[in-house]
């Protein structure tokens, strides 16, 4: 059945139980939120401690990549075979309701849960690399001074398949009672999105080099 | 030793080893990352994977609250005496190098690991309450139908001493080489920050309802 293959499985864990009504599990769904993410906040245990760090990562058709370090203990943790779970989490708006009790957010998370693998062939880190630079910036990896076999040494990289995932979501205006829209107070949403500021060049940068496209129109 | 109270402990497990010059244990710079942000991703382990959530949260003085509905699976197994970690990331800007591996992010990001326990007392529970409310908008919970005594037996508060804690983080321009820094390629950063757009009024909202000081001139 290829038509499944595209989408995500829904496991019993990773079925949303609380508000199954914003939950989706289409791959179209959790690849868009993945690629408008910038960082994913990655869990791996060591001792029994659920350890949450922030990172980049960068979707490839059906994985995802992470890297860094070989000493960080992140990826010793996250490549030694044991689970982990990385989640993706876009903050749209505050939902202001009349009531305290139904102040809300507005947001997409994606969790992926699963046993990444290290990376260990050449070609393949290589593409990595490409995808985590032109994940972050579309057009700068055409741009830069390429990346040396010494630097491809020099890093870990990840590969976790996007199988079990979900995503979850909420959106609109505020969900008070009834009886508390009547009330005269002011409800309503509040919209965030991440926002750029104008590029600062680098101090030792030559002026006369100018901005290219890809920085000049960088929107997330 | 009153002094050192208003300081996170530092231990083996805190202590931020990549990249050791970037890692804070300051109370105040803890504080201000806890403050700005607005979500904070909490890990928690069962049977043996470590889940990853997004969540509100609120800090009072020495304390973070999260809350929730009382069958979520995150509070049940954050409430069960098991240790916890709470991470809160802002992203300040993209950091963009001559090189490809030189490539990196600003942020700040603030870790605490914990145990934390179920809010009982209902006074402490109500001034939760009001913390999370004012951490999100700041004069709205003066402005809101206040919160009764049934939405709070309906609502579990957890509350995690800030103990062990840490912050890392980066900023400034590009690492990139001596050498590297010579080549033609546009280097620098483009700076990030959550921004919020015009409020929505709720579509049910009567019209002569003007929109609050706490709303208009709302900044992050």
């Amino acid at each position: 059945m290829p038509a499944m293959k595209s989408q995500p499985a829904v496991t019993p864990r990773t079925r949303v139980r609380r508000h199954p009504e914003r939950a989706s599990y289409d791959r179209a769904v959790v690849n868009r939120v993945l690629d408008e993410g910038l960082i994913c906040h990655l869990g791996f245990v060591v001792d029994g401690v659920p350890w949450v760090v922030p990172t980049m990562y960068a979707r490839a058709g059906e994985v995802l990549y992470v890297h860094g370090s070989p000493a960080s203990r992140m990826l010793q943790a996250a490549g030694s075979g044991a689970e982990i779970c990385v989640t993706v989490t876009l903050l749209d708006g505050l939902v202001l309701a009349r009531s305290a009790f139904n102040h809300s957010m507005n947001y997409r998370s994606v969790m992926l849960v699963g046993r990444p693998e290290p990376v260990t062939e050449i070609q393949e880190k290589m593409a990595a690399f490409q995808a985590l630079v032109e994940h972050v910036v579309r057009g700068r990896w055409e741009h830069v001074r390429a990346t040396t076999a010494k630097e491809l040494k020099a890093t870990t990289v990840l590969r976790l398949a996007i199988g079990e995932a979900s995503c979850k979501l909420r959106e609109g205006g505020p969900g008070d009672t009834r009886e508390d829209a009547q009330l005269p107070i002011w409800a309503g949403v509040i919209p965030l999105q991440l926002a750029a500021g104008p590029a600062i060049p680098a101090p030792d940068l030559p002026p006369q080099l100018a901005l290219p496209a890809h920085v000049l129109g960088y929107r997330r």
